[in-house]
């Protein structure tokens, strides 16, 4: 039977309720398919914060690396707001992504039949939406230098932050978007702000000549303040979308939130090799830690991902997705997604449907 | 009687039709109220790219300097796309906010009772929305320096821009936005990514400085995806947002699609001295440019902001604002917000029925 070490990060917040129940559900439909787990727990987040006084502790992101896949329950909250090294649990988070140099992240945004009702978008528009966003994770603004504080030629103090792009970033993000669209719709728009930002238009120039490679799939382009009028005015005219890490942060939760269930949403960010990293899409939810009520779906469904994009091991990810499904269907919810005639659970009680369905 | 002095900035597509419903409102409404305006008109966009060969004339930006206030219908268009000195329409539109230092803009984003169905969003949600974003204009990485094509290190070909605040630029933008939301609802939320950028650590210790000079307003910070989040989930939770550039740009341009009226929705942008621009926010509309089918009230509402904020002539500003409110309660909608049971006019009808209100 196939053996894979797996690196869970439970972070902060709800992060160690939603990787318990992930991590069962990874064990089940891994059994049923011949495959064995080894789970590595590790601090990193706030939790490492405490613990060790940073937040992405060494060991953590070595043990991360020689790991087969990373699986994340979420990082940050109020607590660490404003500790005295004004070190946030973020900036983990930005660690981590460049220590296993995921520069690919794939967040689907999907209406699912048994939740139209959870978007504010009228049913005609919510329903069937069904889109990838790949964002650039490890270049742009997040990480390009210079960047701080100074002063300019007046001696008025400045924030400064650089946002770059070099043609091997742009052209292997492409890659992966132009992949991802061939094996969905064929349908790939990248959006930018070409019509004033230089890094946008190398952006543009390198995304239209990677096209040529795929010449299956459908190249458009938008940009980034239009993208997000036509996300709310018809979000089913997207398949994948491709931009670059902030335009891509903006984007992916506009959309998330379009779905109306954002305790739903997965996301996978990889790389050239090595692990990828796997997380919810939603944060820490600090109100709601340690009350069993967050929604443990996402980091399911996440898990679904770790086996799908970073195993290749697609049949046990379709046990996954096929079993959130079935218990949806069956009527269990949990407190975000809750609506009149549908069964209220927790967190752990989600779980133990799930098994059932899997 | 007050006599003003007016640029008139028709730009490209539907600019010219949809300046000159304006410009008749402006002239009805000024003379009931003893004011008299002198027009200018002068070329900007791909419409002085043709002329003259430039997007903005230095003539247009001297004559817009000495004038009183300055109404632009749209820029850009297809036909100037790809002109051989890869000279943007845009570009005109970005010298001109420079040229007159208009680093205040202001974008309304209203559901009007009588068009909260074209608002894509359920009607509990969309209905009452009122929100006004102050985006920074003249700074941020749409101007900062240094920008432009290079190498890094490694000889790889990159695209780059920079991202900066200067106090001085946040500290006035704030001011604005303090004064706008002391007039409205007395609530300011701040939108920024203070969790990774510097620029914006700056932007919100200084934002958080200058509240103080503000006790009755309450001020929030918020991270920029959140915020686009909270536009889709809740945007009646926001009274006043303030941004800087590029978030304002999103942000504002999803604002407004949630109000399902982008043809209905006008912007002010104000510097410290010298003449406003006032601009719908909707673009060029090339496609239906010289059909007499756009629609006219974004700009007809700009010139009232011209007049409230422009010229401080609040009662004149309201004689329109309640015109407009009147012809839409008498049934008439272009093509955009047309629905049953309404009467659908072209652009120069509803400018009559607009003038039969005033
Ligand atoms: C927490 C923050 C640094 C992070 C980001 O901006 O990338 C988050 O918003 C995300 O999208 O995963
Ligand atoms: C045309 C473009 C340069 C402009 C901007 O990005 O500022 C437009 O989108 C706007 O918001 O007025």
């Amino acid at each position: 039977s196939k053996r894979y070490t797996i690196t869970l990060l439970p972070g902060d917040g709800i992060g160690r309720e939603i990787i318990s129940v992930a991590t069962n559900v990874l064990k089940l439909a891994g059994s049923l398919e011949g495959i064995e787990f080894k789970f590595q727990e590790m601090p990193v987040g706030g939790a490492a914060l405490d613990l060790i006084g940073v937040p992405l502790p060494e060991e953590t992101l070595s043990t991360a690396k020689q790991s087969d896949a990373v699986l994340l329950g979420a990082i940050g909250g109020y607590a660490w707001d404003k500790n005295e090294k004004h070190l946030k649990p973020e900036t983990g988070l930005l660690q981590l992504r460049a220590g296993l140099k995921v520069f690919a992240n794939l967040r689907p945004a999907t209406v699912l039949p048994q939740l139209v009702d959870a978007s504010t978008l009228k049913k005609e528009v919510a329903e069937g939406v069904d889109l990838m966003v790949v964002r650039e994770l490890t270049g742009g603004i997040y990480f390009g230098k210079p960047r701080g504080f100074g002063k300019n030629e007046k001696g008025e103090e400045i924030g400064f932050n650089t946002e770059v792009y070099a043609t091997y970033e742009i052209d292997r993000i492409a890659r992966v978007a132009f992949e991802t669209a061939r094996k969905r719709h064929g349908k790939l728009c990248s959006v930018d702000k070409a019509n004033v930002l230089e890094a946008s238009i190398l952006w543009r120039n390198r995304v239209t000549a990677i096209a040529s490679e795929y010449p299956d799939v459908e190249l458009s382009h938008m940009y980034v303040d239009n993208a997000a009028m036509q996300l709310v005015r018809n979000p089913k005219q997207f398949d994948t979308i491709v931009t670059n890490n902030i335009f891509g942060d903006i984007l992916s939760d506009e959309a998330s939130m379009i779905t109306g269930s954002i305790g739903m949403l997965p996301s996978a960010s990889l790389g050239e090799s090595g692990p990828g990293l796997f997380e919810p899409i939603h944060g820490s939810a600090p109100d709601i830690a340690g009350q069993d009520k967050a929604n443990p779906l996402a980091t399911v469904l996440s898990a679904a991902m770790l086996l799908k994009y970073g195993l290749g091991e697609e049949d046990a990810a379709k046990r996954i997705e096929a079993a959130v499904l079935d218990t949806l269907s069956r009527g269990y919810r949990t407190g975000d997604i809750h609506s009149a005639g549908n069964k209220l659970v927790g967190c752990k009680e989600m779980g133990e449907e799930v098994l059932k369905s899997v």
